[in-house]
């Protein structure tokens, strides 16, 4: 059990982690407070763009001389390497904190190594602390990456009740109102890559750019990622109108794709693609959230949500676990993850209709 | 605004309506509290089946003398005509209560006059109190019975995230899990009918009756009704197989059977068909709720959810109104209600994407 004055703490570094995400790859988007001897927040930090101060320096010199023997919350294990900035235990010790609360232990061995310093210079460390809650919030993204070499993907999907993305014709717009639109913002703005294939290029010409309520552009962009192996796109699309990079790719298939981007330190996608790209991915096994806006209305016609998976009955349907479900206006806000190694077969209930 | 005890007492009443729904058609399900002097619930009733008390007579006999100075609470006015029963109003006044506090007033010219006769012989008569949530409720399919003379249809279907009713291979057991489809009985017991096309029934060959968790039938089971104009279904069909009434009908559109089923004194029906019926009474305007049990898995091809509705861009979809979303277990319930007299063209709103 973790006191009350330290897990609040902790809850406040996992957001300010969030507030992070998308700007700080290849590094993790860490969070950080700390606490003064009395328990009181004196600092809080999130790690910075690259080559910018880690979380718990940012955190620290907020606190000031008010570190001195207090406690510093940390949604990952301090770093023990010199690289762009300085060893991060080296600042915890030279701040003077009594205690070190961290929620997941750093898995690389590049920077590993920072509690055990701590300890041996007496600080008393804790680690685990809702490490699961860290692991599924912002570091998701790099913690994917450092287990499997390749960026975090996440599908987002705006589709009526019947699974239509566009109606007969091609017209989307719009599928889904403004309050989901906003959020498709605020998602994009986490990412450091929004993804298309050449198909939704040529039929919605999208800017794929963030924008605030307003339409102003915010001044950090994803980069623009366009799919497109047989260079249908033209040079006046709107990807290419210079509000933010763009990378046209002709890899073959999605884990080339993500290799570019992995090499591009790229660390979590959104693929705003059509049906055809969304059937790639998940087919590949590449796809590890699903954000799916479903908006109150009916077309009956029109391109399906994805396109053929090679799934032909009931008992191989792609098995997806529920993590929340939000309004966001007459909208409904549906995300999932894949499940995985369950073989994709159903265990078939005693029950008839 | 309601003093509290009346309202607590109206909730209450509410909810005994929804108790009777499925079995007392062509009756209204109402709902009855009784009250004694003092603001204590002293009887509870609602309408029992056609011939049987209606709800404020089961509430009263309940009560006995204790209703005397008290509070009638009841979801629609009382009824001042003597059909298979005896009129309300005097069973009210036999009881001797002092105030009757009415949800919905009575519609129709043939049993109106209740709430005057009460207050002709001194009772304080209060009505229109919480009125919507009654009208929304239980009485629901029957005042629309009154206002358009055919039975209210409610559409369950059962679809993955990507909008398929079943797998390209016709399977479609089981898309959603226990916790749903216990839930469909229960909606199914709130029906006089159970209605499917001919495809339904050669492909899934579905019993159609209301069953508890163990499979046992319940004691009352709606009429199954199956259309099927073209004589295509097999005696052997377990819609035949005598564990409820069925009714094969040839009407040629689902305005002809809604009459066939009026005359039958179906006031609420379940459309449980396939893409083809649940097209063909949409486009009739005929859908007055819908029920959609989604579930966290997805096919990529398969039978959609509706089939062609004749609509070919965006900005003539249907339009819904979302009316609540309830977690079923690993599924996701959405009700909506279909959104009339807008026209069907969205306004533009001023965003690009
Ligand atoms: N509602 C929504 O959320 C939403 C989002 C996006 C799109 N849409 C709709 O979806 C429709 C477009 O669908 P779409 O399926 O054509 O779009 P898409 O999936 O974005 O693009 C498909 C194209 O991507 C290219 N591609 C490149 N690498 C690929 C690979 N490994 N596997 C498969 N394809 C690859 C292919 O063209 P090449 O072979 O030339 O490379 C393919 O034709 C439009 O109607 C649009 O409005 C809706
Ligand atoms: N997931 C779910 O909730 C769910 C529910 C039901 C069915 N399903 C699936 O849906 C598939 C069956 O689809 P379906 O569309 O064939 O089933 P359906 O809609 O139940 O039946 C269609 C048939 O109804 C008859 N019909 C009678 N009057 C009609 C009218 N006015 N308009 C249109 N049709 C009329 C037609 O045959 P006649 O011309 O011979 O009369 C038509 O072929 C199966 O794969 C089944 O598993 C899924």
């Amino acid at each position: 059990m973790t006191d009350p004055v330290t897990a609040a703490a902790m809850a406040r570094a996992r957001e300010l982690g969030w507030t992070a995400l998308g700007r700080t790859s290849p590094n993790p988007a860490v969070g950080a407070v700390v606490l003064d001897a009395a328990g009181r927040v004196v600092g809080e930090g999130a790690t910075a763009p690259p080559g910018g101060p880690h979380a718990e320096v940012a955190a620290l010199a907020q606190a000031g001389e008010r570190a001195r023997g207090g406690t510093a919350v940390v949604t990952l294990e301090p770093c023990d390497h010199t690289g762009r900035t300085g060893p991060c235990s080296e600042a915890l010790l030279a701040a003077g904190v009594a205690r070190v609360v961290v929620a997941v232990p750093e898995p690389t061995g590049l920077a590993a190594g920072g509690a055990q310093r701590l300890r041996a210079a007496g600080v008393d460390v804790v680690t685990g602390v809702e490490q699961d809650a860290a692991e599924d919030g912002a570091l998701a993204p790099w913690l994917l990456g450092v287990r499997e070499q390749r960026p975090q993907v996440v599908w987002k999907v705006a589709t009526t009740l019947d699974g239509r993305v566009a109606a007969a014709d091609g017209t989307s717009r719009w599928i889904t109102g403004p309050v989901a639109r906003a959020q498709v913002h605020r998602l994009r703005a986490t990412c450091d890559a929004v993804l298309v294939g050449s198909g939704t290029v040529l039929t919605d010409d999208p800017q794929l750019t963030v924008r605030d309520a307003d339409g102003a552009d915010a001044d950090r962009q994803p980069l623009r990622v366009v799919l497109d192996r047989r260079g249908r796109v033209p040079a006046g699309a709107r990807v290419h109108d210079g509000a933010a990079r763009t990378h046209v790719s002709t890899a073959p298939d999605p884990g080339a794709l993500l290799g570019e981007l992995w090499d591009l330190d790229v660390r979590r996608v959104l693929l705003e693609g059509g049906p055809t790209l969304a059937a790639a991915f998940l087919s590949a096994g590449l796809v590890d959230e699903v954000v799916a806006h479903l908006a109150p209305q009916l077309l009956g016609a029109g391109p399906a949500l994805v396109g053929d998976l090679g799934i032909s009955t009931m008992a191989a349907a792609l098995q997806l676990t529920p993590v929340d479900v939000t309004p966001l206006g007459r909208d409904v806000q549906l995300r999932f993850r894949p499940t995985r190694h369950t073989g994709g077969v159903m265990t078939p209930e005693e029950t008839t209709d």
